[in-house]
């Protein structure tokens, strides 16, 4: 007996009629979701292109381990090619698709395992080009940028992460030859983690401790080379390798490095900003706080995708609920969707509009980066600290609501979720992942923390803020000044109101650790949960804001069609609910709200998802996710779910045969002396 | 240049340090957690013994997918033959080794990938004794046990998970043959998930809905053989196989099963509770609270498992953060073990105080499992209602703390959190699984929110409630009669204020929609938030309730020493104040409690964080998980993190050779290309 049950080629009645009875067009959305016209209509030309001969990311999935590592770097050369030939095609010699498209979310399911070339591309490339002189660049950076030579950028180490100044790589400049000596002294001082750099890479960018005469000097960056050109082999003086399997990500080649004595040329050292001349001398940067601006990019980067990475997962879990039926919701009836749940509605709804308010955020948040790498053109570098602060809560808060919001997604799919068919447990290493790199989430908080502190001493001292702190000296007055009124304005307030609460108890704290003779470190650091707290709670506070600013007085407003104002509007009443719900101890520890008031906002939270369940398909696919990009059984557009997850089972490697070869090997065995065994017992 | 910096004999100075300042003996602390000292050493030798040949986990990493499952199969069998040696060595003809231990954490590592053979041994052979008549059991079970068959237990369907009636599968009798015909009609009726079933087992049970001339007669169980016991071929009529890759648990060939017009003798029904006779007869069970009873069993031990897991992966996390040294506190100082910093406590210690928590309220449900089980003996059912709440509860709780802690403790770890080599990622993987399997979670909610509805209703009747919902009725009396002293007790009274909050908030919702002329299902469908709500705090206070009652009342509070005392009451301070603090919104929502008072706790959380740090490696090793079982280079006992980490990495496949075969594959034309093209551009 063999079914087959082949996917068909209709849809799903079940979601078929989801869409028609959507109260607005999904197309309107995917516009205004991806800018405009031509940015979707790109988008789906470089899906469409790049995916066209696309493998099954399935079968990788079963391949041994070094089978996958050569077919994850042919996959990386084929994106890499293609992506630069649509760049060629569209805009020759630009850079907005290769390579900037490449950190799409859209472009992984073409490096399954993850893409041994990011780093390159993303990282490698930019510091030659924004780090290195005009003349290392023509040396390093346009081979690079060929992709002639492929790089790393070598920082992290086994023993060391986030904290910078700890590094314990070392170059030792030898006046005598004009060369660095580079070494990595201890087990805890060899790169670790790069991405790339296990096997693909034959250059990287070593970061290191500079001595001059054994005198340190600060963080540098190094071109070094690590294989040879020609045959790949290690150099001498280099220890390179493999760091070993991971939860996510296998098809990265993250690498170790070890250098013992390894010289380099003085002019590898990246001298844009600060130099070491022939004799030793040392020239410092003229502007050190450029030193952190590329991982400010990077940051921007991972708020935007993790924004995306929620909003597929919400796609995948919003269809399935409306296919899969489950435990009638009055006795006699059929099974309804999981959807008509009010608990799945739950689950469901508020993801998706979590991820809206945080690809605004993040889109936003693009903007002030554009805009302030512009002004630093002009040598402007006001809107530094304001760029950090927000792009350090931003990668924060949406990497941790992206990773736990994606896992409770996951359980909505119930067992199904748990199939790699369904692609959701690949997605969810990615966003854990984003929650570690690029500066670790809480240390993180904690510098935002350091910023709200120094807001709220100027904030006192009567002095200016920067616009996205303003709200603290409108809270400042206190409880007191606090009206409920129940409008999303006030939704906003009350969060505000709850940051500047833990604000002012921080630094309350940290100003009477101060007046105890603690340092302004030790300070910070033993305030650190209230500093946590306040800076999570600014985090909310700004994505919320944005959010109620984009939707009532965005810019393109005018252009919006009143139903799809009104689906907005109704996924910010939701996210704002479910903020105030999340926060509630947190905003009643600071004002005064009554139970009746609270009530009337539980009765809004159902009347709100209730209005939306009709519109959850229609707001998922106006993310306009393509079915190979998604790559999910669960997830599909037609909704034929049961079939795919069927097909996908068939392609598992046991199947191939109807006795696996271990039934012969171990089990017949087993079985056999067991029956022995208890013959010889009855017998007895 | 090639380093190969061995794991040394010795203890890391850092973890030695914490041992010998720790206030307290670690092995008192583990008579404790494994109830004697009986039980200590047995638990030890069943480790050592078993785990004894145990090779390398991290290889089976790396093997194709069919070797994998090969290897699975014998780690399966090879563990059962050890536990099993194991029970005849110490009780022969007993239980509580063999089968007992094979449910044991400790023996999963026996397993890596998981153990296809535990359907057959915790639920396939239960069945048969507790579901079939003696006849059945000589015909069946006898073998099962003596795994001389190997079965499953087959209920999932694709399409159909916890609400059972809904199963598709069905099976009609036919009197003229005096056999059932079985048959999955459609794809969504296909057997999915049962463990074993892909490639294992020859026999299953089915859960099918059982037909007499079309009339249905509910859910019943049917032994089916499915493969030929002598070639393990499927058998006309069945359509098997393996699911496909799944997120964690690769190697339990979870499988599918099709049925068509498969015909079983009448006999095969199992029938201890309820009969077809030969002319078709349908004999109902005198006792239907009884089909439930082993889903319970499974409850119990899933919550004590979820607790455990917690437990290990805090044990990890906790020993690596004093190896891990990061950040300095004061400008100039050296980097601190990161366990010094604050918001790493906050990530660590609560957690290892959750776990405890409930792994305590796990052993006191058994022992209500146990209690009632003796009870039903006696025909006595009363206590199978709060039996059944509690199990849900603590199911619920248990998986989903378990599931989003170890993820937060994993993070806690940084970026080697990542590394499979710290072995977090599986632990979560099963954790997370739990949130779903045996009754999915928000079903389980609104299950024991139903109980509670029921609850309320009878304590504003006046009734008597069942022991652990008795604060219901005590808390009933509002807000004015709590009083805020800042007591442990106080601390479980604010948190059970809240719980009957809700209750009471969500009963009127309930009545009020049973009024508008709602259904009682319907109504309890639209109260579903409120609901989940109330379920959920009613966990919290019950774990939070056993826990105060354990440490300051528990049978054997005289026998500890007065430091691991101390030791128990500062994990409970911990344990409730950061329960508090989590639902501080909760309770503000229905208690007063001012901002001074909460203020003070916020204080005591600081002060009890910085009174547990000198003890969290001494109370981790209080668990004495061996380095075999927690198999974490991250966790090992003796600290040696980057040695371990250093030689898990070397086993990587991709490092037995210096320069991969993609290189000259795919990687070398491709640069190649690139620079040729280059130097062609730069001709014209």
């Amino acid at each position: 007996m063999e079914n087959t049950f082949q996917i068909p080629n209709s849809v799903n009645p079940d979601i078929a009629i989801e869409r028609k009875n959507a109260s607005f067009d999904p197309e309107e959305m995917a516009i205004w979701y991806y800018g405009s016209k031509e940015n979707l209509s790109m988008k789906r030309i470089i899906v469409k292109e790049s995916c066209e001969d696309l493998g099954d990311p399935l079968l990788y999935e079963f391949l041994s381990y070094e089978d996958m590592a050569s077919l994850g770097i042919k996959c990386a050369i084929d994106s890499t090619k293609k992506i630069r030939a649509l760049q060629e095609r569209f805009n020759p010699g630009g850079t907005e698709i290769y390579p900037a498209r490449l950190g799409d979310n859209a472009i992984n399911v073409l490096t399954p395992g993850g893409n041994p070339f990011t780093v390159h591309i993303l990282m490698f490339t930019r510091a030659l080009r924004e780090q290195g002189t005009p003349e290392q660049y023509e040396k390093f950076g346009r081979r690079a940028d060929n992709c002639e030579i492929i790089g790393t950028f070598a920082q992290t180490e086994l023993g060391h992460g986030t904290y910078l100044k700890g590094l314990e790589a070392r170059a030792d400049y030898d006046r005598r030859t004009e060369e660095f000596v580079l070494n990595t002294p201890k087990l805890t001082s060899y790169k670790w983690w790069p991405g790339g750099l296990g096997q693909t890479c034959n250059y990287c960018i070593v970061v290191a401790q500079l001595y001059i005469d054994n005198e340190p000097k600060g963080i540098q960056m190094f071109v070094v080379q690590i294989r040879d050109e020609e045959t790949h082999m290690p150099l001498p003086g280099v220890h390179v390798g493999e760091i070993g399997k991971k939860v996510g990500y296998n098809g990265v080649n993250h690498g170790f490095l070890g250098l013992k004595d390894y010289r380099v040329p003085r002019l590898n050292m990246l001298m844009r900003n600060q130099q070491v001349l022939a004799d030793g001398t040392y020239v410092k940067s003229p502007v050190s706080q450029l030193s952190y601006y590329p991982m400010m990019f990077v940051r921007c980067m991972v708020a935007r995708m993790c924004a995306e990475m929620l909003a597929q997962v919400a796609t995948i879990t919003t269809r399935f609920s409306v296919i899969r039926r489950q435990s009638p919701i009055d006795e006699g009836d059929a099974e309804p969707k999981i959807l008509e749940h009010m608990t799945q509605q739950m689950k469901v709804i508020p993801e998706i509009a979590t991820s809206i308010a945080y690809s605004l955020a993040a889109k936003n948040l693009r903007s002030l980066y554009d805009e302030t790498s512009e002004a630093i053109m002009r040598q402007d570098f006001s809107r530094l600290p304001e760029l950090h602060a927000l792009a350090c809560i931003l990668k924060v808060s949406c990497s941790y609501d992206a990773t736990y919001g994606i896992e409770r997604l996951r359980q909505g799919c119930g067992g199904h979720g748990f199939l790699t068919a369904g692609n959701v447990g690949t997605i969810f290493s990615m966003a854990s992942a984003a929650c570690t790199y690029e500066g670790e989430n809480s240390v993180l908080y904690l510098q935002v923390g350091k910023i709200l502190m120094k807001a709220w001493a100027d904030a006192m001292a009567g002095k200016q803020l920067m616009p996205t702190l303003m709200y603290i000296k409108e809270c400042s007055s206190g409880a007191e000044s606090f009206k409920w009124k129940g409008t999303w304005q006030c939704l906003v307030k009350a969060i505000q109101y709850a940051c500047v609460g833990y604000i002012r108890v921080a630094f309350a704290s940290f100003n009477s650790r101060l007046k105890q003779g603690l340092s302004q470190s030790v300070a910070v650091s033993k305030t650190g949960l209230e500093l946590t707290k306040a800076a999570e709670l600014h985090g909310r506070a700004y994505v919320a804001a944005n959010f109620y600013q984009e939707v009532m007085h965005g810019r393109n407003k005018e252009q919006r069609s009143p139903q799809f104002q009104r689906v907005l509007e109704n996924l910010l009443e939701l996210y704002l609910l479910q903020i105030f719900f999340r926060h509630l101890g947190d905003i009643l520890r600071f004002v005064h709200i009554s139970e009746d008031d609270i009530a009337s906002l539980q009765t809004r939270l159902e009347e709100v998802l209730k209005k939306l369940r009709p519109d959850a398909v229609a707001i998922t696919d106006g993310f306009d996710f393509e079915d190979k990009v998604l790559s999910s059984a669960l997830g599909c557009y037609d909704g034929n779910v049961y079939e795919r997850l069927f097909q996908a089972a068939l392609k598992h490697p046991l199947n191939k045969k109807p006795v696996a070869d271990f039934y012969e090997l171990h089990l017949k065995p087993f079985m056999r002396e067991n029956a022995a065994k208890a013959r010889a017992n009855a017998k007895l």
